[in-house]
């Protein structure tokens, strides 16, 4: 996993994810060589690039130019190999043109959540896999409700993680926010 | 319990503690009516106040003036009719000159933890408390030893809080930073 | 704070609260001398307690008759002074016939948590509150939605307690459920 | 990640760790195709065959001949073609015919802790890291200690792990034993 510090970041654009929140977003969302993979709201482009070292081909949207700019900076730093496509705009409308593919990634869904997880479940690959990043509690029940109406068995875990700070006078302990991760499949 | 805005705070002095800590560590000090209470480590005053609207009277020792002028500053604003007594200085040394107390508070110790519980297991009333609130790894440890060693049956508890702050996307959940409490009891 | 262990428990009842979950939902609540509560869903007792020891009188309603007995036999053993009437039956019912009171707390609602909360907010009076601890993901959404509705200015924390427990081979931290607690106000 | 529900367990053998706690080590182990990696305390086995997926070779050792049982019936079920070698005994001893290892992974050390790391350190490879998972708070503490006189750099991270789970009143949140993850570098 790549630690926090060597992403590019600008305050304006949220993330990268912490490095132990990616770390699980990959293990849950087992990507695996060979997959084709749409990311919803790249960001700062934490998770794209991890993706991008993992999958075959990544499509990562987002609706911000500048945060296509700081991804495409982190992955030339971080990735310059990854097979990764850079889309602006609206995530509904450029699923209109992609190909099949294995998982989908929501980091960010500007409120359209339930329409982007419904339109993923008609291109997904069968055994493909939907999974969410969740920072707001009501993006994990929608998440869950929309899953479930779909009868992809969603599951979700939640996690705080707290690092130790070497202080002069110890070990400070010191807590990220906490995040949910739901994820689901779509039944062979 | 008061909320954490009410107190004033200099940027020097830590704290106070935040209200879900204030309210566990109270819990925790089994603190009642006309108990006598010292407490090491001051800081901003938030346990102060606490203390001070609970028990008969409190003595509150930091080496820090500026901890003590702020405590002050928040004793009036928040609980002018507290009996409390502030002491400038060393812990150890400030401890001689005490008559016997119902409860030891440490928030901060400067090094002089196991020395300070030693001193005022002597001190305390049979049926005493003693009750430490670590942000520091080394500290959850040190404490629990030291009551162990005195056969305090000390008993420790972590917690993590988050709070949801409300946001135009939703209920975003923030992460503080996790704090233990190790209290023990000198028996009867 | 009672200690969890002094609790009569049986398996077919909920409860009770962990110290550490009752302790902060008694700081949330802003429970003292002189309160009316009432309090729907009081399964082992476990709140009913703690709120009988700090207010003058509190209404608790539950469904399950095996719930009430569980609590009566609590009252009797740590409060039996306690001002308490246990009321068997449907919440939304039992409300009809209360006088104005301080605070509702929310234990288990039985699919009608919106609805006693909002029954609730007629009869209490200005500047009361209502606290709701919710271990269902579901329930934290709609009580801050329902609060907000009323606007309540409803807050939320989530709360991950884990406890020591010495072994052999030292001090191994075992983690309770995460547990939520979400308070509103009645403005005056 | 393998699910938990996949180990072939014993009542008599500790682990399987939780999927996102064997995630969480396999990011921060660093571990990748070619390694050769030392686990010491392999229990029944859940980073044995998850480090066999990754790793060129694992070197297993156990005191608990029950323990290696339970590892070998989970290698065959979930990753046949791994190349481990598991090693009944005391890992100090076992250490004496190692080749050079890449990584040392510490699930539990039956109070060898110290002398273990510090024999890794010599045969680990430059750049070589050990990851130590902990329940214990001693663990912790005594890791970061050794760690830090080896100048490793220490890190560690707690991780709270809260699963839902779907009941007919909706979604419940169940919180796993917290764990920690400590790892240091052996410089280049």
């Amino acid at each position: 996993m790549i630690p926090d510090e060597d992403f590019y970041k600008v305050p304006e654009v949220p993330g990268p994810s912490k490095e132990e929140v990616r770390c699980l977003v990959m293990c849950h969302s087992r990507v695996k060589e060979g997959d084709v993979v749409l990311e919803v709201g790249c960001g700062t482009g934490g998770l794209t690039v991890e993706l991008s070292r993992r999958a075959a081909k990544v499509y990562s949207v987002d609706k911000n130019p500048q945060a296509l700019e700081v991804t495409l900076t982190n992955l030339r730093k971080l990735n310059p190999q990854g097979e990764v496509e850079l889309i602006l705009g609206d995530a509904l409308e450029a699923m209109e043109d992609l190909p099949p593919y294995d998982l989908l990634v929501v980091g960010g869904s500007s409120g359209e959540l339930e329409e982007i997880i419904r339109k993923a479940y008609q291109q997904l690959q069968a055994g493909g896999r939907v999974v969410v990043t969740a920072i707001l509690l009501e993006t994990r029940l929608r998440s869950l409700k929309v899953m479930e109406d779909l009868e992809m068995e969603p599951r979700i875990v939640e996690v705080f993680v707290a690092r130790g700070r070497t202080t002069q006078m110890g070990t400070m302990m010191q807590g990220l926010n906490p995040v949910a991760i739901i994820s689901g499949v779509k039944k062979l």
